[in-house]
């Protein structure tokens, strides 16, 4: 174990707050909690896996820390993110007879952070949250910049609010309990991170990938590290997703329409992720804004952890229909006036949006990454 | 008819916004309304009766503005602020395909204002929203500074979001179709205004309330622009309810608690509001704070708009209970860690937030302000 911690600063001004990362942060993180929860009421949100395997160890910090402090379950997985467990979990904080004074702690995956965070945004219009995400993902992405939603009938994430953390705790420790393919979907969002960063920091995870995939702490906490940074610094300078924000969905266009064409549940976001990189730097190589090699470079590294490298390797039981896909696109949140719109790379480390893609292109990209054998 | 307009501008930065106040708004804001909704979609969300009365009005300059238009109505009155229905309200405008460049109006009352404020605030994480106000509470009131809820079990307003309009327009010429005791309770906010605000703001209401509550237009606009002024100097100088913006419920900790001890419905909140001012001056005098002329000052204010200007004047079928007044404002929402707040005067245009009331003073005046005879 080591003891050195590392701080990304999310710089929001009066609204600005540290992502903490480190090993035995649960344990040991009562210096960064006192600030903000000494002497006041808590309410931890939580699922039950999470609650039996890493409750006690925060457990004995919040006692020593706080004025009072309870436990709410909310469902695993993304059945928290409906409307219904949404208002289940106002009604309980209701019930707890909590005040504004009172911190919410999201304590789980990307679905508990994101219901808890909007129920933190909601209740009396706003009370203080610290996140304490459970898995790579959302230690890397989802805990990192205020978003949060709910998913509808009408598809994933269409409702939902800006609310900033506190304080994000990033115990490197916690994964240790991740399902392996969990853990690599919360890579495929590093890889992203590496390719918005440059040249050097893509180059590192090629070297380290093995290591920090077999929980190394030193490598794990430096990629988390890097993943923070990516997003905080992304959303320091686009906080309600207007323009430079959407640069963090590189692979996302792809992404959410492969989600969408599996229906909702049958891949992890980071497998969607990870093949949505491969099509996006194909697309970025085919109309002529990066070098192919860039390209097979990056397939070439996805194959090399397991993670999908094309979208034929994203599990399906029937082939993927590139005109489907681009049909999904469509409808995507980020698209407007029917305009879709895709971040692409002029190199690694060079990302850009383009809303003039010509729809040609993608469905002659997809053919090929559909395509199997 | 008079064409003169009137604006105040609520200063939040990039956030800010125009109130435009005048007569015959709806036919005639073409020219504020262009900027913000020109060639895009818009979605009117409004309540049966208000679409009947007054839709037709604004539907022109829609139509000569918006690349497409529809209409969403929501259950009249408090019923429309609900979980069931704001998740429905989402749904609906999910159905309609809308996209984040859509704007939201909404046109009604402060329940319609303030369910439609909440789904702009959550659609996607926030679209544009534009308020028509069509009651004088709302219109001096609610539909300024952003503010939105829902009601729950537990009680009024306990889930919400900040979400500041683009604009707000306040047509006077709506009010026309407001039944009279609608009236009078938006009167009540605009009390409230005049006492914050100075001598020379109370004394033009003693002189000018008969010919604004006859529906004039000249004085009626004046004093929806002294009532917006208000709130927008409070709200710019705390959007985020943490300070001074606590001074706008000078009144309110005792209207709060009438409301909820008469049943929600029983009392508009305007005439709760009368007779939370009453006691809330009353108390002001009492410790001293302020001269008991300025109370009774109040008091014959409100009694000679035929305000309730005791609590005993509000309907009820049964006594006022003082003790149970004040177990209401212990569970008031801007009750932190047991202190009640209350909004004091230390006379007319010099209101404070006084967090050390002693129950045993308030029990003192509530027993006073219920006694009937």
């Amino acid at each position: 174990m080591t003891n050195e911690r590392r701080t990304v600063r999310v710089d929001l001004g009066e609204r600005g707050y540290d992502i903490v990362i480190g090993e035995r942060l649960l344990e040991t993180a009562e210096d960064v909690l006192a600030p903000i929860v000494a002497g006041r009421r808590a309410v931890v949100v939580t699922d039950a896996v999470i609650r039996d395997a890493h409750l006690p160890r925060l457990a004995a910090v919040l006692d020593r820390l706080c004025d009072r402090w309870d436990t709410v379950t909310v469902p695993a997985g993304e059945d928290a993110k409906s409307f219904r467990e949404l208002e289940a979990l106002l009604h309980r904080l209701l019930d707890l007879g909590i005040d504004r004074s009172t911190v919410l702690v999201a304590f789980g995956g990307g679905a508990v952070g994101d219901v808890a965070g909007f129920a933190a945004a909601l209740f009396m219009r706003g009370i203080d949250l610290v996140q304490i995400p459970t898995t790579l993902m959302s230690q890397v992405d989802s805990a990192v910049g205020g978003k949060n939603a709910i998913n509808t009938p009408h598809g994933k994430n269409l409702v939902g609010t800006f609310h900033q953390p506190r304080i994000v705790l990033d115990d490197v420790s916690v994964l240790e309990s991740l399902p392996r393919r969990e853990l690599l979907s919360g890579y495929g969002e590093v890889v992203k991170c590496g390719l918005i960063r440059g040249e050097a920091e893509f180059a590192w995870l090629e070297e380290n990938a093995p290591s920090l995939l077999a929980l190394d702490a030193g490598p794990l906490i430096e990629a988390v590290r890097m993943g923070c940074g990516t997003k905080a610094g992304i959303v320091a300078s686009d906080e309600r997703d207007r323009g430079d924000r959407a640069l963090v969905n590189l692979g996302h266009t792809f992404a959410h329409a492969l989600e969408a064409e599996a229906g909702y549940g049958a891949l992890l976001h980071g497998e969607a992720v990870a093949a949505g990189l491969a099509a996006a730097t194909a697309l970025s190589a085919r109309l002529g804004h990066c070098d192919p090699r860039v390209a097979e470079r990056v397939r070439g590294h996805l194959r090399a952890v397991r993670l999908p490298d094309r979208v034929a390797a994203l599990a399906s039981d029937r082939p993927w229909d590139p005109r489907a896909l681009l049909t999904h696109m469509a409808h995507d949140k980020k698209t407007v006036a029917g305009r879709i719109h895709f971040v692409l790379l002029r190199g690694i480390g060079s990302p850009f949006v383009d809303g003039t893609v010509p729809g040609q292109a993608v469905l002659d990209v997809l053919d090929g990454e559909c395509r199997r054998g």
